[in-house]
Parts: C-alpha cells; sequence; structure tokens
C-alpha cells in the first residue's frame, strides 16, 4: 500500500510553487514538463511589461536600457543558479542546436593534433547529427559508443573509446530516452586523462538534478531552457566555456554580437574576448526575459531541494508503475536517474495516444518508449497518482 | 515653402495605419523604425494570447496543433508578400547572422570548382565577418568591392570584379549607412552571366521596398523582420532558397528540425527534400507569431502603397534637411534611396545625443552620420516635420 498522494503533497516543501505557475488547463497531469515546462505567473506578467512598455514604449531605447547584456546577465544568473559556474562563463543565445554547432567547433580547436569525436550512439538525435556534418567538416572521424540504454554510458564504456586520437567528447548528462543520469565528474576525468576535452548535453538535467560544472572542471556544456528551466516554446539555450578555454575557443558563425565592440562596425573582425564570443546574430529579447524568470524560480527553491522532490516523484511514480506491472526502463538507484521515468510497452503509440484522451500528457518516444516526466516546481504527487489510475485502466483493455 | 504636414498627412492613404500600432511614448518623433519597428496592436493581442492561451493553457500540445509548422507557414506569408517568393522556399528560423552563415555554405557548395566569395567594403559588419569565416574555412578566398559608400555597387563596380574564380556574390540590398537601393535584378543578371550565384541581404529593404525575387532569379536571399516589418527586438530572421537550388543546398548546422523526419529521431542524419532542411533548432514562437503579424500588416496595406509612402516620406525629409542646410549622404533620385536618409555632420554623436534629449530618436552610425528612418506604416509627415525643426535648433549652436 503506497503513501497518500496528499499527504505527500501535504510534505512537500516546495508544494506552494505549483501556485506560481499557471495552471488552468483541461488535464488530469500533465507529465511533459520535461518537454515543455509550464507557464511561470511572473513569465506572464514579465512578457506582458516587456511588450507594452519596453518594446512598445522604449522602442529602440531599450537596447541601451538592458537588453544588450541580457545574454550575458542572464547566462551568469543561470549559471549560478543551476549549473555551478562563476560568472563570464554561460551566455544565452541561440537554439540547443546552433550552440552545439558552435561548441563543436570551439572544441574541436583546442586539440589540433587529434581528429576523433566521440559520441554514444543513445545521444540526442540533434547531438549526433551535429557531430556528424562538424566532424565531415573539420576532416574528423566520428567513434561510436553503443552502450546499453538503461546502463548508457558509464566509465568503463567510455574509457576503451578514449585514446589519442580523441579531441572531443560529447555526452548527455540524463538520457532522454531512458532518463539515465551519468557520472558528470568521473566521466570529466576520464576524458582530461585521455587528454581530450568535453561537451556536456544538459538538456535533460538543467534545473532538475544540481550540477557543478566549474568543480567538475568541465571545458564545454550546452542545454536548452524550455523543459525544467520553464522558458517556453523556443526559448533561447545557452552555453558555457571554461574560463580557462575562452581566449581559444573559437566559433564560426562570427556575427556582429561576438565581435569585441558591437557597435563599432569596425572594417576587420576581432572577436569579443569574452564569453560574448559565442554569440553571433541579436537575441531574441523576449525568450531571454523568460528564461531568466524561470531560474529565478529555481534559485529560489533551491537546486537541492528541487532534487530531493525529484527523486521523491519518481521513486513514487516508479512504485505506482511497479503496481500496474509495467517495465520501467529508468534506473531504480535514484543517484542514476535524472527527472522522469520512462515505460516500455509494445503499443506505446497507442497507450499515449488513450492517456491523452483522458487528460494524462506523457510523452511518447520511438518505437515503444512512454516518458513521465516530473517537474518538481509543478508536479504534484496527487497528478502522479491520478496518471497512474488512469494508466493502469488504459493498458488493461490493450494487455 | 514645403507643403504643411498636416496637408500631406491628410492627403496619405496610409495614414490611419498609424492608429494600428501602440504609440504611447514620449517622443516627439521616432525616425529609429529602421533599427527597431513599433510595437503593432495586434502582436500585442496575439502574444498575449499566445503566452496565456496556447503556452499557458495547451502546453506541449501547442507543437502538433500549430507551432511546428510556423517557420515554414510564416515562411509563405512573409515570401508573398514582401518577396515576390512562390510558397515553399522561405523560411523564417534563427538570427540573420546564423541565417547568412548557412546560406554562405549552401551557395558555395554549388560552385565546387570557383574559390572566390566577392563582397563590398560598405556591406554590414556582420555579413563582411562571416564572408571571413566561411571562406577560410572552405580554403577560398574574399574579393572585396570598394565602391563609393553613396553611389554605392553599380553593375560597373561588380562587373570589374567577376571572374571565373567567382563562386558566390555578397550584397545588400539598401545600404545600412547611406540608404542606397541596389538594382537587385541588374546585379543579379550580372552575377548569372558570370556564371556564380548571388545572395541578398534585405535587411534594410524588405518591407519597405517592393521586391521581386523570383522574377529577378535571385538565387539566395537573407533578412530581418525587427526592422521594417515589425517583429520585435531580436524576431527571427528569415533565409529564401530559390527552388532550383534547393535540393542542392547544404548547410552544416543540421540539427533535428532541419532532417526529414523531426520526430523519427532515426540513428542517421537525412536532410528535409523541403526549405525545412534550411532550419536547425527549435524555433522561438513567440517571435515567430510576431513576424506574422508584422507581415500582415504589411499586406494589407500592400507594398506597392508602401514604396509610394516611404518616397514621399524621405523626399519631404530631404526636402526640410535642404532647407537646415545639412549634406545628405542619401541618393536625390527617388529610385535609387530605400527608406531612410542619412545626414552627415562632424558632430554627428552630439547631435544625435542631444535630438534624444528633445524627444526625436534618430540612429547614430560612426564616425560622422545620422540615420532618419522612415517607415511608411508608422511614420507621419508632422513626425518629419516636427523632427526637421528639432534638428535645426540642434544643429545652429554646434554649428
Amino acid at each position: 500500500m503506497t503513501t497518500s498522494p496528499h499527504e505527500l503533497d501535504a510534505a512537500d516543501p516546495l508544494a506552494s510553487f505549483r501556485d506560481r505557475f499557471v495552471i488552468d488547463d483541461d488535464l488530469v497531469a500533465y507529465l511533459d514538463g520535461n518537454s515543455l515546462g509550464r507557464l511561470p505567473r511572473a513569465t506572464l506578467e514579465r512578457l506582458a511589461v516587456f511588450v507594452r512598455e519596453e518594446w512598445g514604449g522604449r522602442l529602440i531605447r531599450g537596447w541601451a536600457d538592458s537588453w544588450v547584456d541580457l545574454p550575458v546577465t542572464v547566462g551568469d544568473e543561470l549559471g549560478a543558479a543551476l549549473l555551478g559556474a562563476a560568472a563570464g562563463q554561460t551566455v544565452v543565445a541561440d537554439s540547443t542546436s546552433v550552440c552545439i554547432y558552435k561548441l563543436l567547433h570551439a572544441a574541436s580547436g583546442l586539440r589540433p593534433g587529434r581528429d576523433e569525436i566521440v559520441i554514444d550512439a543513445t545521444n540526442f538525435p540533434t547531438d549526433r547529427y551535429l557531430v556528424d556534418s562538424v566532424a565531415a567538416a573539420r576532416g574528423m572521424t566520428v567513434r561510436w559508443l553503443e552502450p546499453d540504454l538503461v546502463e548508457n554510458v558509464t566509465i568503463e564504456v567510455l574509457a576503451a573509446a578514449l585514446g589519442d586520437r580523441t579531441a572531443v567528447v560529447v555526452l548527455s548528462h540524463v538520457d532522454y530516452r531512458s532518463g539515465t543520469l551519468l557520472d558528470l565528474p568521473g566521466l570529466t576525468a576520464a576524458v582530461h586523462a585521455a587528454g581530450a576535452v568535453v561537451i556536456w548535453d544538459l538538456c535533460h538535467s538543467a534545473g532538475a538534478v544540481p550540477i557543478e560544472l566549474d568543480a567538475a572542471e568541465v571545458d564545454f556544456a550546452v542545454g536548452c531552457t524550455y523543459k525544467y528551466v520553464n522558458g517556453g516554446p523556443g526559448a533561447p539555450a545557452y552555453v558555457y566555456v571554461a574560463r580557462r578555454h575562452l581566449a581559444e575557443a573559437h566559433q564560426p558563425i562570427t556575427g556582429w554580437w561576438s565581435a569585441a565592440d558591437l557597435f563599432a562596425m569596425s572594417d576587420t573582425y576581432e572577436s569579443s574576448p569574452t564569453i560574448r564570443r559565442m554569440l553571433s546574430g541579436t537575441p531574441p529579447v523576449a525568450g531571454l526575459l523568460a528564461v531568466q524568470e524561470g531560474v529565478r524560480l529555481i534559485a529560489e527553491a533551491g537546486v537541492e531541494a528541487v532534487r530531493t522532490k525529484s527523486e521523491a516523484l519518481t521513486a513514487y511514480a516508479i512504485e505506482l508503475v511497479d503496481e500496474i506491472g509495467l517495465e520501467i526502463v529508468t534506473p531504480r538507484d535514484p543517484a542514476l536517474r535524472g527527472s522522469h521515468v520512462t515505460v516500455r510497452h509494445p503499443d506505446a503509440r497507442a497507450v499515449a495516444d488513450r492517456l491523452v484522451e483522458r487528460g494524462v500528457v506523457p510523452d511518447f518516444r520511438e518505437p515503444d518508449l512512454i516518458r513521465l516526466g516530473l517537474s518538481p516546481l509543478t508536479t504534484s504527487f496527487a497528478e502522479v497518482s491520478a496518471a497512474a489510475r488512469i494508466l493502469a485502466e488504459v493498458v488493461a483493455p490493450i494487455g
């Protein structure tokens, strides 16, 4: 017999954060905050003020007022609150894909005598596609790790692939399908021991899992802001470049926003000596402000408290799915998982469709996976309980 | 004696469009709509509904509802209304800088035996910087045109630089400093006669000047949406790829949004056969919707009517600046200019600062230029008259 979800919610120190979000949809349970987070009330207000008063009222003067520094100021806030990154190493800019592309070039340039980029076959498609593209453009080779989906990239799996040809390793902190949480400090140390540099994709971890990039001596990192950071659909991504690499980190999309003097419009290009060198063109101001509000909510809750609730939510979901008797591919050790729980079912698409019909929104992933995303600031235990009850009803006739 | 501005406004068939924008700032005259356009009332409403009801209420379901197609549907609307582009050739995505980068690679790949990219030294910095970057990465050479700022790139200037090494030519339709409007059809034909392809930067023309990309057989084009399209600060840019080049147009930022099947998340990358291949990562939905509203206002007014008013506004501004006795660097033939008028003054920065103090917002450009941006849907003749009166007072003591 499981604990009552209402008791769990009553005992949850972060329960009141749910009221900081707009929740007036028609859903029984929203378990897709790991794809698109909910709308913070502060963001609703901030965007209204921005559009009406800043764009509408200040017009071009808004750039000088504050917008021009937002990529760095929001980057610094995000780095401090979510990434364990000291100021001056994080900037918010462009989509995740564009950011990964820039980092792949910057990282590869640090190891000119080496010609291999290592990535795992379980990594998110955009990471894999971009590694292929950049490797081809630079005359490098891609070395594929083929880990088990659930165990994912262990130090043993990685070590077998590293060598004196390894220039760059690209890893995702939490696997987008299984939810497996990799050993970021351990794997980073293994990459460094081989003389290579690492790019960590934090899309499925940042905002739900504590991260200490500076302490782990990570080289580069990237992540999106529309999942646990609740920045909204298509909100801009961020890049982290360790200070020790900044002077030698060259990315090829050298637009005017990456230049040493943005408004000098000089004849020759000189890249900014700061993290601004990772920018390219004019950044999306509305998106930056939404990211800032999302970051501030997590900072207020505290990443450690967020993690504690995430572990409780995933444990509770695993317990309820076990009662239904479905296969779970997410690690049962809380230290080895992020904030989503993935169920395997041969008719996963049909199950997901029926859940949506019943007001439970999960996430289907080809070919047979259903992700239950548990977003610590917005998901209640009552929601998980209601979703599990409906899941049991939905799978019963499907078998 | 000039005509009364009130008579000109009374006779302006587009005068009522000014009421379609939020205008409640503290300004006497906003002459910087060529840097950041005003806020359309429709956009204010559309963004409020989007944030509250679509993101807040539909959550992840918004992607399937409509968002996933926005880059193409807004691109098609923009192409039809502003660019003379049939459907399937325009997509809204990323910043202008990122879009130029992609097009430079795509265009260079079409002429593998040729190794020169031609660009003029008067072009906007981001275009020049990116040409340098892409040329270096591809082992190509940059051939610089050095035209007179005002006369700018004529067919004679360009023809002297073209040859059998020319792969790509990059030109800006309207010069960002002088306001000179280039002969897009004639220059495009000259590029083609030399066996090369052209990329047109439409940032300072689209939305104010009629453009017929298909009729002129343009190869590639790019432009931003926060100037005359009034999409807001950092709104996403667009790329145009002529249908005949689509199958061979390869850009290197091969993120998941450029793949043939976005959600298949397959092991190997296959680029979309459609214009979606120019996308990379998740697009900014709020920005896309703002672009759509801006495009619809111009479509409703009609680009020809917009151009007629633009010519009248610039002629009126030139007349008033002549009365003050300041040097004008913008061509006096309306067929040779876009929608801003540029004044040269040795103390341009001080003049611009004093104008802003007096409630007139122009645009200063190093070292000695002041741009008066005249945005046809929002600038009134009364605004131009008031600005000129204050300009006369401001420059009198400066001399």
